[in-house]
């Protein structure tokens, strides 16, 4: 593996930052989460440092304590739509869940957004794993991770099936002979599965991409297969060089397994970058932010998470040591198997490890100056880590001006990143192929 | 009634503009249904009118022959939220449908476009009367008409529980205290209905504007009785200033009946405006365009709408005796009478009636200079047939433009019409209220 190729950059944008203290922050506004000039601005840093995409997590349903930090988010396909018509050439990547959209309301939004966005448009499928989405959504327990991801196969299936429902050229706009476009080339799908009927056609005409980018995060071993069969961009946290090493090379083997060309898929961990002109600056930076986390909230959240009562992880002590097994965790599995491990590998307190998981949430946090963190970046690019990074500011928007001011000239400098975008679409970006119409030979018989 | 009140006016926008064959003049790009700066365009000149609001139309299914005219459009949300993003005043109503959505996702669409445009959204609530759509999301028929608005309702009332889950002061932002929002102004909404059942809360804050207007364009006696009870602007279609009056009554009274003030309900019909700068000159314009209508594809239409086989419709020929009742129609019940009346009350063959329907299927059509233009909707308005206009007209932009540029002036001369926005939310320019909260009580007393 050499330096030629690029690097991609994500800019995961999380109204204040990722740090959940970050909003204490004096710079911080606590109301950026409804603001769409702050994200605007956001959005434009990024493509300034021809970052490839911006990227906007969700779920369908309040968690946790809304005393904690900012949680009342925006719909992130609408975030996006506003920002297409606010930027020119980054990516716009948004999570929906296919556990709680309907297809063909869904694959209708991300066709418009790319749409809108002259084929910027990407989608992070998730099965979405908590119980406050299912009861906004009639159910009163969450459906199991299996069958969420069964669901999502046959999701993700009749979703391209609907944006293959139109070829690329069915609007002939034949104003002589008045035929707007050719109806034998927008046909029905009438998808019949398990789970989904489905008429069709789409009542849009097929995305400029052909199809959104396909992002999948699920790092679970029914999360990897999935990725392994529809993802072009994974979202990983990996907290070590040789985890991230592991994870990479595993999930290349799957790729390779369906017949896929494995690098036509980016595997992006998600690194926290805390950034300071010296290594004493930056470490001040990550103490004053570690400061500032309540404690009380931070600990309710891991318990929460660990599917224990506060009271029984004492702060000071380590984990228990009866906790279940990621086998008995229903949603988000690996990253419950991250904070464990990570707390057991590290012997950290309860305490120590609140503080670990403030910043990034099992994410890596580089804390140093912007030729350490861009050495670091450098050396899992190029041992089998990375095909790029998921950027993930512990404060917005100073986290992610200090990266494209100090981090990406670096990385350009040494032939790691590109110094001008070169393509028009979030696929050239992230140089993936254009995919081909699955009913081209119907299309054509008909015509 | 005097004119010191103003009239309200929306551009109701359809890609190329509301005569079917608009698309085909030199003018026209048949790409515009996708593209973002043609709506983006428009959307400024409505702007530059000081018009109250842009709305786009919407279905959740591919209607008719795609030949006919541009078909396939964008999710009218996500391009509103990109026109949030373009436009600083005017307001933004997009249709959605209660039978094809779930409530949870469309309260935050509609939430997150509120927030994005600083309070500008409105939603055109619509039950969607086509069996293309009901096939789109896993039935075989549509539901009854009745089903479909009993299902509204609930609709309604669960998504305005949802935006008012939060208060509008639930955000704190106390970084002393490191308390981001008080959880006891933050509440699940615990809906147990018939057809819903959602635990809530929002997973966004309240709407700047408490809840996006609501708009309704059902002229059934059902839709009527929907929009006394929860509509605050009604777009109706009228084909006579007789008929236009007495809907104007009828539903003002309507909703003095539920005890809500009959002047914070705008009603407001739609026009088609044909203008040019003399009379003959817009009987040209007018001509040219129903030139341009494809016969075999409006008579299509035309026996699809009237629940016929076109052979049973000859051209020459006046309309068959025996159609069916508006009782037993499902759906578009309203503008199936509408058609029908207008042919028997003019005495019209198949071919004039298609040429009728080419401007505005179903609504009335204006030609003439704006002198005349701005007479009759003066008229209109001091007579008890509207509060203001849903403009929609036969060519965009070159239509909307006209009416901008030499209509709007003289309304505004005339005392009519606003010169300046006085406000900043479309609340605001429909001079209507800012709802309560809901849970204003109950908020209280668990604070």
């Amino acid at each position: 593996m050499t330096t030629a190729r690029f690097m991609h950059l994500n800019a995961f944008l999380m109204t204040t930052g990722h740090h959940e203290a970050s909003w204490r922050l004096p710079e911080s506004d606590p109301h950026a989460g409804t603001d769409l000039a702050h994200f605007t601005h956001l959005a434009r840093l990024a493509e300034t440092g021809r970052m490839d995409s911006v990227f906007f997590a969700d779920s369908p349903g309040l968690q946790g304590d809304v005393g904690r930090r900012p949680s009342g988010i925006l719909d992130p396909t609408m975030l996006l739509a506003a920002l297409a018509a606010a930027t020119e050439h980054i990516g716009l990547i948004a999570t929906a869940s296919t556990t709680y959209n309907d297809p063909f309301n869904l694959a209708r939004r991300f066709a418009s957004l790319d749409h809108l966005s002259g084929g910027r448009a990407g989608w992070n499928i998730v099965t979405t794993a908590n119980v406050e989405a299912a009861r906004n959504f009639g159910l009163e327990t969450q459906p199991t991770h299996h069958d969420r991801y069964e669901r999502a196969a046959e999701f993700v299936d009749v979703t391209r099936k609907l944006w293959d429902s139109w070829t690329d050229d069915a609007v002939l706009g034949d104003k002589q002979a008045g035929v707007w476009a050719e109806s034998s080339r927008v046909r029905p799908i009438n998808h019949h599965g398990w789970h989904y009927r489905i008429g069709g056609p789409l009542n849009t005409p097929r995305p400029p991409q052909g199809h959104p980018v396909l992002v999948q995060a699920g790092s679970s071993t029914e999360g990897k297969d999935f990725a392994a069969d529809h993802a072009e961009a994974i979202f990983t946290a990996q907290q070590t060089l040789s985890h991230a090493q592991t994870f990479y090379s595993d999930v290349k083997t799957r790729i390779s397994h369906t017949g896929r060309d494995p690098e036509r898929v980016k595997i992006l961990p998600g690194v926290v970058p805390v950034i300071g002109s010296t290594e004493a600056e930056a470490r001040q930076v990550a103490e004053q932010l570690d400061e500032l986390i309540v404690t009380k909230h931070a600990h309710t959240q891991l318990a929460r998470t660990l599917r224990r009562h506060p009271d029984e992880l004492p702060l000071d002590r380590p984990l228990p040591a009866d906790l279940p097994t990621e086998d008995d965790i229903e949603g988000a599995k690996s990253r419950y198997s991250l904070i464990v491990t990570l707390a057991r590998e590290e012997n950290l307190t309860v305490r120590e490890l609140i503080g670990r998981l403030g910043g990034g949430r099992g994410h890596r946090t580089f804390t140093g100056t912007p030729e350490q963190v861009a050495d670091t970046l450098q050396h899992w690019f190029t041992t089998g880590a990375a095909d790029g990074f998921n950027i993930m500011p512990a404060v917005l928007p100073s986290g992610l001006q200090a990266f494209v001011e100090h981090v990406i000239p670096l990385l350009q400098q040494r032939g790691l990143f590109r110094t001008d975008y070169t393509g028009t679409t979030l696929r050239e970006h992230y140089d993936l192929s254009q995919p081909g119409n699955q009913y081209e030979h119907e299309h054509a018989a008909i015509a």
